[in-house]
This record gives structure tokens, C-alpha cells and sequence, in this order.
């Protein structure tokens, strides 16, 4: 739905909502305890109270599950798709839930999935990554090999640039798992690409590279060597296990701050070119079409972006009273500098607190104290990245691109919140 | 097995080993592509080989797992126990294949287990945390009611004091998962205990709190005000998803850099008083048994400790070559300041690699570049914290504590390194 945006109306914005100082928890604590909870234990309760029945006998033993599994009560948090989205689940896409995701670190069994040609089933030890091309020594690499390279361990999100592609016409799908859950984070573990291009040594005339996967769609992109040399790994690690399938076990490039389609999956070939290779990927698909019909190709970077995951469609408010906004944000030009949130649609803003550690190219969690009034309001985030690249609004991106592209839609996500509590995907005009 | 700690012997250690600066990359890769790879692509070869099967059929779509699982290649990552340790599996652990952890976070569905009463099955919507008495207002919370409190996200490991309590007597189990597998390191998301007890108002009295779980252990132990009104968290996140039902789903406590059964699981209570209550789990167990007879109590603090993870008894060296020592370090008290290593059982040692983000009270994880000439090696870290505390040998403890304890054993781990490659646990007198 598409709403009006307000407009600054004199001295009630700024204040309305203000939760600072001490006295805020303990307000919170007289909010919760007064209103939502009536908790408070009055002077005869016993405590305390009678036991539970899981308290009244043992339960499975260690190695019970030698490989843990999430508890049973928690079966809706789960990867979602949106089935008329692409023509088959082969080369789909499902959504993380990140209405659910307390942290920065996406659950692995959570991360979202993006196929081209379904997920490929590889064995480790059979596996080889080819690099060649304009090389001085060409190597074929067995994972045994490429686990003896030094190792580094880094902390990244990875973001299709699909995510939010529903939003320039204004999809209603009224959901955060699905206008923002194609991004997920994980420390990755592996070598560094330009350990690997130092040991085939490069040649004076290399100035792209071709990344292939080894899955059915071959998926491949050309990447600039000055890329590959500045932060690119080669992952066999995630989140202190192997890769997972979904992601490309047993190899993936990771591509920090890049689109998630560059981090080729199942890596299985490197070939050093001096110009890109304009793969099907990266022309047809991956583009982004314009206003005037004409497409921007190679635009790789994940731009500063944010959204509040509390609350949102699936995590409406109760009542009135405090609560607090959690959200996450992202560049792929380095660390997040600061998020401001707003509560009148863009009109006012506040400072949110970061979450330490606020990592390069990683989600970093904001939370604001709120003092919701049981008044309609709109709520937004707004991201600002070290470079000072500020988050622009989706009025600002369609004025420079129209409504014909999918790709690369960072913008301000705004969330009508309704007298009753629930939460509305909107689009301020 | 204990074998005779070397004596220093001139020129020879100090040099043997040497990697450095930029040539060791390079010297690596000759050694990879000379040696152990032979995978140097002749002039001739065909680049890229044939495709393999997978990459010639398509593989399942999304969410064909909704929530995702490890690869079937990697069946043996397991979590393990010790049969023989305990009296019934109900009440005892399991332990985390560390060798195979790639990051400083640990998979949730690998993190140890420890069990006094089995693991509790709690209900969400049943779950009441308790807050009761030298308090002001006790308070009876559900779960909803602590997501609504303020929250935080901190990265801290969680170590059984009984990790490498096999080791006092020098049990031979040749296992880097079974003398280190009981230390996990995850995200957590949830409360600061110090906002509850800002909520429910410390009477002047309060000096103590009981914590204790819903399991039918009743697992209790008592804290000291201050512990918890500096970083105790009251968790309900792990990685990116809900607290796992090993870890204490729906609620656990988070006790950073003490031992980890403070660390209460399926937590239901929280009882402030005066003075401790000198539970069972405090008296007769989780204290140290000194060699004059008496116990040393409250021995919280989980001290600076290391441990090589590659190479170890479970990964062997192939053949002389160069290789990436790679290990963690940790330490109640604060961030990791550095880390050494030796290759000659302690005469001399090497500054190794931290990686980032180095993180207080969490796993770090260190590298260093190591030439193996192919002869024997005894192989050590040695961690070294923020307040200067440095890790002790086993001699050294022995001399304060005798051998009567199971806890609070953070000595240096020794690797021996047999000509073949292969690498055993051994203790040098």
C-alpha cells in the first residue's frame, strides 16, 4: 500500500517517544509488570510455585543426538519460498526468517538458498578447484590441498540483490521474511583468493577473472583482479562446521559486500582473463533495467541498508506501552556508522545503539527503546555506512531507475503499525 | 604417556621452524605443488577437465529442507561421550569435535552437552522465570514478557571446569575431542540479569543469588551479587535461531568466563539472599580436591587456556612440508593478549597469528606457519590474557593442586609429532 508521508508538524515529533536515561528500564520493568504482565508476585504467593512436570523426571541422555537439532516448539521457523516467483524450485530462491534471527549470525540451517540448477550434491573428496588462464603456474587443488593454505576466519553477510525486488512495484507480501530474508551472515573459514593467485602467479596482462560453480547451471561471473586481490576468500568453513550444501559445500567464494550471485557456489574453476566474459549471468540476467530501457551491468556492491525485524509483520505489538525496535543493517563498502529509526514516516529521527562487534561487511544488530502510545505510527531505519553513503528512500530510487528493474533495492523499509498493533508493509509517496 | 621435557641445546631451536615474511606463501605453495599436491597442470592438460556427475544433473530445489542439514560427507563430525565416565548417560557429557571446528563459532548442533538430570523438553508458553527474594517486587516472567526487556547480543565461550580432567592422572585417550571437547563458543541474545534485578530492586541486604534450572536435577548453584550485575545474561538466543534444547531452550543463564554448570540451563529461578546456599553441585561436586585433602570451593573463573586443534591426535601431518598450526585460545578473565607456540616441548617459542575479531571471554583462534623438517616434535600453546595471566604447564599445577581434582585443569596441552606424522597426547615431567 502506498501512504501518504507526513509532514513535520512543529514540536510534538521530536519528543514523542523519547525513552532515555536510567529511569527507562525501570519504566519498562512498571509497563510490563503493571500492564502486559501482571506478574508481579503479590505477598502470599508461594515461591516457588509447584514444579513443572519436566522438572519430575529425567530426560535423553548425551549423544542422545549426536548431531543437535532445534527444539520441537520452534517448527515454524524455517526457510520459506514464494512458489510463483521463478519457474521451478531448481532455480528459486527460499527467505531466511529474520523475524526470528536474534543475532548477527544466521542459523545454518536458516541461511537463505539461491539456485540455479538445484543444489549440487558433491563429494569432497573428488572435488578439484582449477585455476588457469593467464597464470604463470596453473594448479589443480583437492580440498585437502587447499585446507593447508593459511587460513582465515571472517564474519560477512551475503545478499542476493533479488532481496526487496518485489518492493519497486510495490508487492504486497506484507512480510519480512519475504521483502527482506534474502540476506543472511556467518563467519566464514577458508583461504584467502590471493593467496591462491600469488601461489599460480599472475600474469602481467590478468585483469578479470571467471568464477564457475560446479553445479548443473555451471553458474559463472567475471570478477575485476583487483576484487580477487583485495578481500575474496575461498570458504570451506561456516559457522564452525563444513559449508552446508545449500551453500556450496565443499568450496565457495565468498565476495565481501557483493551481490550474492558473485559468491559462486561448489567452486570448482578460477580462469584469469584480461576482460570480462559477459556470461549469461551477468548480461541477461543480474542487470538492471532502466527507466529508459537500457540495462547497468557489473553492479556488483551491496549498498547501506537496514530494516527493523521487531516489530514487523509477523511480530506485530501488543499494547501500548515500551517496547524495543531491534533491526539489523549492512554495507558492502565496510562497517555500518550509524542507524537513525523513526517513528512519523522519515519526519524525526533518532539515534539507534549498535550491537558491538560492528564488523566490515557484516550485519550489525541496532535496538532503540520505544514508548508506543497505542497511536498509528511509521516506523523506518535508516543505515549510514563509514564512507557516509547514506540509505535512500524508495521514492529516491525510482526517480533515478523506474520500476522496470528487480535488482538492488536498498531502500528505507517503512512499517505501518495499526492502533490494534499489527504491522503493515507500506510506501510512503 | 610422559616423556622428558628437552633442555635447551644451543643455536638449533630458536631457528628451526622459521617461516616469515612474504616468501613463506610462495614456499608454501612450491611445497604443496612439489610434495603433497603433484597437482601442477602440465603444459598439455586440458583445462577444465570433464564435468563430474553433479554437475551434469539438476539437484533438488528450495526448501526442499526447510531447515537445512550438514552434508552426508561429513557423517563423522559428531558430537562424542565417554561411556566409562559417568555413571548413566543422563547425568554426564559429551564432547564437541574441536578438531574439526573452523571458527571461533561453535556449529549449535555440535556444541557439548552436559547433563545432570537429562535434557529437560520445556514448553515456551509454560516456561516462568522467578525472581524472588531480598527484592523489592518479585516478579514472575513468562517468555514473552523477557523478549520485551531490553536485549543484548555478546560472542562467549562456555567450558565444563571438568574439560581435560582426565588429563590430572594422565589418562591416555589421544583425542583432542575427548582432553578439550567440553568448550563451545556461540552468539547469545537476550537479557542483561543486571536489568531484571534493576526491575525487581535489590534490598540493601542482597549478596547472593540461587539460580537454578527446571531440569529434574534442579540444577543450583549460588552467585555473588556483584557476577551478577556485570555480564550475566539471561539468554534466549544462540546463533541466529532460539537456544537449542541441549543448551537450555527456552532459557539459559549466561555466566561469561566462569564455569560453565553456573551457567544454568532451562533456568526457572532466581532467589536473592545474603549468603550462599552451599548447594550440593558446590560442595560435593565442582570443587577442587587439593593433595592435603581439604576442597577448594567457588572456583568459578575459567583461567587464560590454549590447545592446538591442527595438527592433533585426530589430524595427523602427511609428510615434512610446510603447514598452518591452527588452535584456539580463551580465558575468563578478559580478552586473549597473545598466544605462543613451540615446537620443541617450551624451550623456545613463537609468536603466533590472533585472528579477528578478538572478543573477551570468547574463543580466539590463532595460526602459525610451521616448516616440519619430518623428525620428531612436541608441539605447545600458550595463552596468555589481558591481565597477564599466563597458562601453566601440568608440572605446574600438579605442584600446587597434587592429583586428586577434576577441575580447573588449564595447562599447556603437548602434541607429540611422530616421523610418520602421526600425533599423540603426551605430558612432559
Amino acid at each position: 500500500m502506498t501512504i501518504k508521508k507526513p509532514r513535520p508538524s512543529g514540536a510534538d515529533g521530536d519528543e514523542r517517544g523519547a525513552v532515555s536515561g536510567r529511569r527507562r528500564f525501570l519504566t519498562l520493568g512498571t509497563a510490563l509488570a503493571g500492564a502486559a504482565l501482571a506478574g508481579r508476585a503479590k505477598a502470599g504467593d508461594a515461591f516457588p510455585p509447584k514444579d513443572p512436570e519436566w522438572s519430575q523426571m529425567l530426560g535423553p541422555g548425551v549423544v542422545d543426538r549426536p548431531y543437535g537439532q532445534p527444539s520441537e516448539f520452534v517448527k515454524d521457523v524455517i526457510r520459506r519460498n514464494v512458489p510463483w516467483l521463478t519457474a521451478s524450485p531448481e532455480s528459486s530462491v527460499s527467505f531466511t526468517p529474520l523475524q526470528d534471527q536474534p543475532g548477527i549470525i544466521t542459523a545454518n540451517g536458516l541461511f537463505f538458498e539461491r539456485y540455479h540448477g538445484g543444489r549440487a550434491t558433491v563429494d569432497p573428496a573428488q572435488h578439484k578447484l582449477m585455476i588457469h588462464g593467464l597464470v604463470e603456474r596453473p594448479l589443480l587443488l583437492s580440498m585437502d590441498d587447499i585446507k593447508r593454505f593459511p587460513s582465515v576466519s571472517r564474519i560477512h553477510f551475503i545478499e542476493c540483490p533479488a532481496n526487496g525486488g518485489m518492493e519497486w512495484r510495490a508487492a504486497q507480501l506484507n512480510s519480512l521474511q519475504f521483502t527482506h530474508g534474502m540476506v543472511s551472515c556467518a563467519e566464514w573459514t577458508g583461504v584467502k583468493l590471493s593467496t591462491l593467485l600469488e601461489e599460480v602467479g599472475l600474469k602481467k596482462e590478468a585483469k578479470w577473472a571467471l568464477v564457475e560453480g560446479a553445479d548443473a547451471a555451471h553458474m559463472d561471473r567475471s570478477l575485476p583482479i583487483e576484487k580477487c586481490l583485495d578481500d575474496c576468500l575461498v570458504v570451506y568453513g561456516q559457522n564452525g562446521e563444513a559449508l552446508r550444501p545449500e551453500q556450496g559445500f565443499p568450496l565457495r567464494l565468498i565476495v565481501p559486500g557483493w551481490q550474492g550471485n558473485v559468491n559462486i557456489k561448489w567452486l570448482r574453476r578460477i580462469q584469469i582473463g584480461n576482460q570480462p566474459w559477459f556470461t549469461r549471468e551477468e548480461t541477461s540476467k543480474y542487470t538492471e533495467l532502466m527507466a529508459n530501457g537500457k540495462s547497468r551491468g557489473f553492479t556488483w556492491l551491496i549498498y547501506a541498508k537496514s530494516v527493523i525485524t521487531y516489530p514487523c509483520p509477523e511480530k506485530p505489538l501488543n499494547r501500548a506501552g515500551i517496547y524495543e525496535i531491534r533491526g539489523f543493517a549492512w554495507s558492502g563498502k565496510g562497517r555500518i556508522s550509524h542507524v537513525d529509526i523513526s517513528f512519523d514516516g522519515g519526519v524525526n529521527w533518532r539515534r539507534a545503539r549498535l550491537e558491538d562487534p560492528v564488523l566490515p561487511k557484516a550485519l550489525t544488530r541496532f535496538t532503540h527503546e520505544w514508548r508506543w502510545d497505542g497511536k498509528p505510527a511509521l516506523l523506518q531505519s535508516r543505515a549510514v555506512d563509514e564512507t557516509g553513503f547514506v540509505q535512500p528512500t524508495i521514492a529516491e530510487l525510482r526517480a533515478v531507475r523506474g520500476v522496470n528493474g528487480i535488482y538492488n533495492n536498498n531502500s528505507i523499509q517503512t512499517w505501518q503499525v495499526k492502533a490494534d498493533g499489527s504491522v503493515y508493509d507500506v510506501q510512503l509517496s
